[in-house]
């Protein structure tokens, strides 16, 4: 490993041993925390299906080494990061698995994790070590050519141990998140595929469906004069990657379905209080107007005390 | 009017007459109002339901004079300018209606056009002008503390003459608008009222629901240790001021809940579309996957393109 601690690479903390790691997949999550990791030290091997990113990611400085397929990647890695399109995992885990050495630890960043968990526990030999993980980092680019070595800093690096998960394989793998800059969160795979259908995807499916029946509306040409920041920034995620999204609804389905239902329901109920309102108004009114008034004062306060936290 | 054009008011454009202008109501909208026009040089009355509030605008030179009331604020000026609460702007109309002097132009600020152009037409006398307005600013911030007189340049101020309307009484209007820095978009009140039901306050609608079915949640102490800038971004819109939400609604209401009801309509196929994936996924179900990717892939195209436009 005399070819890692080069001119371009800082010297590792004393004490956290130099890993070889294989990254497979190098988008802007693979690539970024291809590239933070390298520059704390590490031995980085990177795969892509296209031949062409393996080898701009050497010239850039973003791995070490190239490889040529997954497996040769994976072969002989301590730790093998998948961060292909999610819908690809299982394959590579497929290819992988016969060739990772006895002790391996394998994780990933897909944004839902029961789904890789379960293709985890099927295909990996009992040899190795399964710890997943989702790096919560921006996305509205994507590729190689956007890769950037501190786009975890400050962030969350979600670590979702399987039951009886090895301690010390977990332990490696938060060291990781917190190399790359991140705060480490654990968490199991149901609460959080719960918890980001909630606060990730839900806004996603509530942000595309706003899009979709106002600026999607025929009627769209007669209102956009007066569209202002506020239709922009609530429509903001519906221009995110479409293929992530799809990926997301495909292995989160049931917990997405369940918080959409919620959502409908709480829209419903603002929207008969909306048609319940009296005809006319004037300050004689504001008693009847009360409800919905207290209603949106209530949310609004919910919603600043949490604010000083949102992240 | 010699007052007008002291040191810190500059002279006016040639051939642009000195107007005297009554703002009623002084506000974070109707104190920049006042202030961007007294720059320009008019001659601003002000008034508003507090004492204290007229008097620190005059001490802080957003207004020439102040009013003890709305009609003595109104009387003999060439312009009325509305900026009261929306349910309070019956009881102002009433209270001015016997002091306009003939040809005085009255308008307003309000979020919505039909209710106040219905009430002008049953209170103001024949040998007056009503044109009303929607100054489309930021609204985060209340009250005179915040009064700002560049809070309007570069944004739309929306004029919406009644039927039969004076060309002339309009003109003063738009010039009014262009004198505070907006860009004039001009529609009739019904138009207004459904554009901006769907491009403004749906959009604040689904920003509280959403915060309320999230944030409001007894799981979010669960989920918010993965909460991101998406669900800060896409809540944004429920801190806005409740009782001006509340007004809106009261205001548009008919229009307010169908835009509600086509935006649930296409949140309700999504949730289908979710509850229809498959069971199980990965590169080979992508074929059954196809659906909802393209959906959003659509929906993405479409705010993509109207993106450069956005203000």
């Amino acid at each position: 490993m005399s070819d890692v601690t080069g001119a371009t690479a800082p010297v590792p903390a004393i004490g956290a041993p130099i890993l070889h790691v294989a990254v497979l997949g190098l988008g802007l999550i693979g690539g970024s925390a291809a590239q933070a990791w390298r520059n704390r030290g590490h031995r980085i091997t990177g795969w892509s299906r296209r031949a062409e990113t393996v080898s701009l990611a050497v010239d850039r400085g973003i791995i070490d080494d190239g490889a040529g397929s997954a497996a040769s990647a994976a072969a002989g890695a301590d730790v093998v990061v998948l961060a292909p399109p999610v819908l690809a995992m299982r394959e590579v885990l497929r290819a992988i698995a016969p060739v990772l050495r006895s002790g391996a630890i394998v994780t990933d960043v897909a944004s839902t994790k029961q789904a890789p968990e379960r293709w985890a526990s099927e295909l990996l030999p009992a040899h190795t070590h399964w710890v997943g993980a989702h790096p919560m980092a921006g996305k509205e680019l994507s590729g190689l050519n956007h890769v950037d070595p501190n786009l975890f800093r400050g962030r969350t690096w979600v670590v979702v141990p399987p039951p009886g998960a090895s301690r010390h394989a977990v332990a490696v793998v938060e060291r990781l998140g917190q190399e790359a800059g991140s705060r480490i969160v654990e968490m199991d795979a149901a609460s959080h595929d719960e918890a980001v259908a909630n606060v990730s995807h839900l806004p996603f499916m509530v942000s595309t469906a706003l899009s979709a029946a106002v600026i999607g509306s025929e009627r769209f040409a007669d209102w956009s004069s007066v569209a202002a920041s506020g239709l922009r920034d609530l429509t903001r995620l519906a221009s995110g990657d479409a293929i992530m999204h799809r990926d997301i609804c495909a292995t989160n389905r049931n917990q997405i379905a369940d918080a959409m239902e919620r959502f409908a329901a709480a829209f419903a109920e603002m929207a008969a209080q909306v048609r319940a309102l009296p005809d006319d108004h004037d300050s004689s009114t504001t008693g009847e107007l009360a409800g919905i008034g207290s209603m949106f004062d209530r949310v609004k306060a919910v919603r600043d005390a949490w604010l000083p936290n949102a992240r």
